[in-house]
């Protein structure tokens, strides 16, 4: 609620940051995310696990950055939550890194743009997923290549950490309410970018 | 969307500072908004004036910080948009200062807690709104006396201004989520609090 998608400190030993993983506490117990790390069956299955069902089937390729990746790295279980490519903005030279489950993690040099070509062509009819962290996401907006997004607005506030809309060139783009979904636990808001 | 309630450099001359006013734009063509200023007939009528229309309804008495009150003493028309009491948090000793149309400011030197009181008393069965600014918003959630809020959350950014949920002491409460309500140019986000 204070605009912290993650907490201070964060790394591979303290992924989201001090404090961070409560904001996503309501996905913690979503039958959609429970299967995706093979946590076992169960779990929710009303609105909250809608949208991450509908944000899994449509999402043909994610993008990250290299400190989400390196968080990732070290806690994603073998079998890595993505089931799709995955490109890693970079400037380490690495080699793809298959996982089980259809995950490949590819290694990008050469910035955002080609980064955004290389998932499209994965992705083929399927959308691409800006994954995080704060400043690949900014970089995105900023350089008007987002359509659209969700904010999982939990009614948390963290004090301190990263903020996710820092640095945002305001110029760049309108945004457009497309709806709000309701639900106990965490406000869906959905927008739609008008880039300039 | 980025945690502004109102732009750099306000002031008298500049109220809700730059580009603070682009967050309330929603509000200006409201039916409830525009009878309480007495700008005329007309105006919208769908869930956002319902909003409107319900937190004036359910308002007995007002509490402002200084700041917000010298912005709106340069700015209120003489039929001032409270129409109910309304307690100024000062260090200023002034007389009671009655405008057209119910509005008195009562200006308080004792603190948050006696200007709550004070507002109690002249509130009835109704209820206290906090109306602004930040800083006055921040004192009564750190005192752990708010029982309520909305946020109406606009697809804008401002980049820089002052923050809602700044120096927050995050262990005094939790928030628990009333509802979000949609429209499409403001989400009104509804919450409860439980103050510890």
């Amino acid at each position: 609620m204070d605009g912290f998608i993650a907490g201070l400190n964060g790394g591979p030993k303290n992924p989201l940051g001090d404090g961070g993983t409560e904001i996503h506490k309501w996905l913690y117990n979503q039958k959609a995310f429970l299967e995706l790390l093979e946590l076992g069956e169960g779990g929710e299955t009303g609105k909250d696990n809608d949208i991450v069902n509908e944000i899994i089937n449509r999402s043909g390729a994610s993008i990250m950055g290299k400190r989400m990746f390196v968080e990732g790295e070290a806690n994603w279980p073998e079998n890595a939550p993505f089931h799709t490519p995955v490109y890693v903005l970079t400037h380490e030279v690495r080699e793809p890194w298959e996982r089980k489950g259809g995950t490949t993690f590819y290694f990008i040099n050469d910035g955002i743009e080609i980064a955004l070509q290389e998932a499209k062509q994965a992705a083929g009819d399927k959308d691409i997923r800006i994954a995080g962290g704060a400043d690949t996401i900014q970089q995105y907006l900023n350089a008007g290549l987002v359509d659209d997004f969700t904010i999982n607005f939990s009614p948390i506030m963290l004090g301190k950490g990263v903020r996710l809309f820092d640095n945002i060139d305001k110029g760049k783009f309108t945004i457009d309410i497309a709806e709000a979904v309701n639900s106990p636990q965490v406000t869906h808001l959905r927008y739609k970018l008008n880039n300039k």
